[in-house]
């Protein structure tokens, strides 16, 4: 797959329905050197998920249906905002552990939304069974090519913004995020996957190999906790040599908090992980390299206001 | 005084002290067109006044005894931690609303503080008084020609980043935000002065030909609550014709909850009290008009992590 022209079109295709998320630059006690940011928490519903879900949505032919995902919570609210603003119906299936300010996003987007009991398995359980009885088409969170190059929009979108690092540290989920950004890199860019330790599907499959199920549990379960690396995300990295890092839960909430207490951005551990590679030691850059970190989920629970 | 180039000087003598704050366009539901927003609330110590802060302390020869604020907060906040960074003593007295996020950023800076029962003129007394006993030097919140020309580096740093509005709308307090921004625009944009009607100096001002004393309460009391507008934003709201709105403080607390459920961005009232203005109809554009709206301080209380 040709990624650099698939993430332009993607990039084309959802200008107008995305925010085009702002840069800048930090320095703060505990960190080494100044970093550069992309706040992309402040993409429609808090994540850069929208991306991928407005991207999948305007290249296919949805049938009458509507679509249905199962989520974390954070795919879900992307999924569910996508389609309420095509008129597309949507059904979105979530555990309870995706939390009450995820919740509450999809429930404010007018989409059918079912909190099923147990954890994201039991949602996805659900969701297939809803597809097969409604004909529904189901968007995969991660491992879709549709998903990972409305991703990439967003490092395409940084580096158009005039992105100087020599590196970028990138939370790793089911790897969409990084997928994408791999892709539209091309190893013009060294990148450092991030994970917490506690949900680690790409360190696992990077030393097996091949994918393979991992246990997750921890602060940022419910949106970088996917028990197996998707399958594009693992070839991109090991094509183009992505560095691969685990934090500490501690790191992470101690990130979480720094982000808050030096610049008001309040956002969701995931949001804080990469970030956490750094002040941890987890990521140690070399003399005079610049470095940058994707800031990429803010639904904490609950809500603050 | 040739505010112009008062602010060139004053962005020059604080560059690398401040941080060049991010801009971007917000569209919501709740407003009738995308609104330009600088996130001026990553400033460091959550607010612009910071800028005005190490404006003054670079541009003075400061005593030994050091310098001292009375403050409902935000001020305090920026004076201490300008004072820490360059290495000068700091007093800072607060009175008791002014909450413990406030409070917490002036304990971590090192400042000396001290906070006291009653309202802001009882700290302000007691900050004279420290002042008449040490010798130390008073830094005024919003009316000295420094603390104005440090704030208007704000508008001109965000004309620099390509600012496009015809408008601009800024919350006023004792006016050094404003202030600055009228003596750096001189007409060239049309300003809206935006006062929580339970804090509303300048609105006061304008209708009685001079400075009144006004009661002052309701939720952004202890950062917008001056009991006089300062003379120096007074003038300059005169000369330039800024435009003066008053809102409720319910629509204030709305917008506030608008920018986290929308933006992801948590803000105090005082914050968000500009963009009430818009949401609430306390100011309604003209068809094509292009606005904007300076986001200036988050520093709600408690802290939410």
């Amino acid at each position: 797959m040709d990624w650099r022209n698939e993430i332009v079109a993607a990039a084309d295709r959802i200008a107008g329905h995305v925010r085009r998320t702002p840069v800048t630059v930090l320095e703060f006690a505990g960190l080494a050197m100044p970093v550069e940011v992309k706040l992309e928490h402040i993409q429609h519903t808090g994540t850069f998920k929208t991306r991928g879900a407005f991207n999948t949505l305007l290249s296919t032919d949805v049938p009458e249906a509507g679509v249905v995902a199962a989520s974390g919570g954070n795919h879900g609210a992307a999924v569910a905002f996508a389609a309420a603003r095509l008129g597309l119906r949507a059904h979105i299936f979530v555990p309870e552990l995706a939390g009450s300010s995820k919740i509450a996003l999809i429930e404010r987007s007018g989409a059918d939304l079912t909190v099923v009991p147990g954890a994201y398995a039991d949602a996805l359980n659900a969701a297939l069974e809803h597809e097969a009885r409604t004909g529904a088409m189901q968007i995969h969170a991660y491992d879709a090519p549709g998903t990972v190059a409305g991703q990439g929009t967003c490092m395409a979108e940084w580096e158009d913004q005039g992105l100087e690092a020599d590196t970028v540290l990138i939370a790793v989920g089911g790897g969409g995020l990084i997928g994408g950004a791999l892709g539209w890199l091309q190893g013009r860019r060294k990148v450092v996957a991030v994970e917490p330790r506690t949900s680690s599907a790409l360190n696992a499959a990077l030393a097996a190999g091949e994918p393979v199920d991992v246990e997750v549990s921890g602060i940022a379960a419910n949106a970088l906790g996917a028990r197996r690396i998707g399958g594009i995300c693992l070839d991109l990295a090991r094509r183009h040599g992505a560095h691969s890092v685990l934090v500490e839960d501690d790191d992470i909430a101690r990130a979480q908090a720094l982000l808050w207490r030096e610049a008001r951005q309040l956002v969701e551990p995931a949001g804080a992980t990469a970030l956490a590679a750094l002040m941890s030691g987890a990521y140690v850059p070399a003399e005079g390299e610049r470095v940058a970190v994707l800031i990429c989920g803010a639904n904490p629970a609950p809500d603050p206001v």
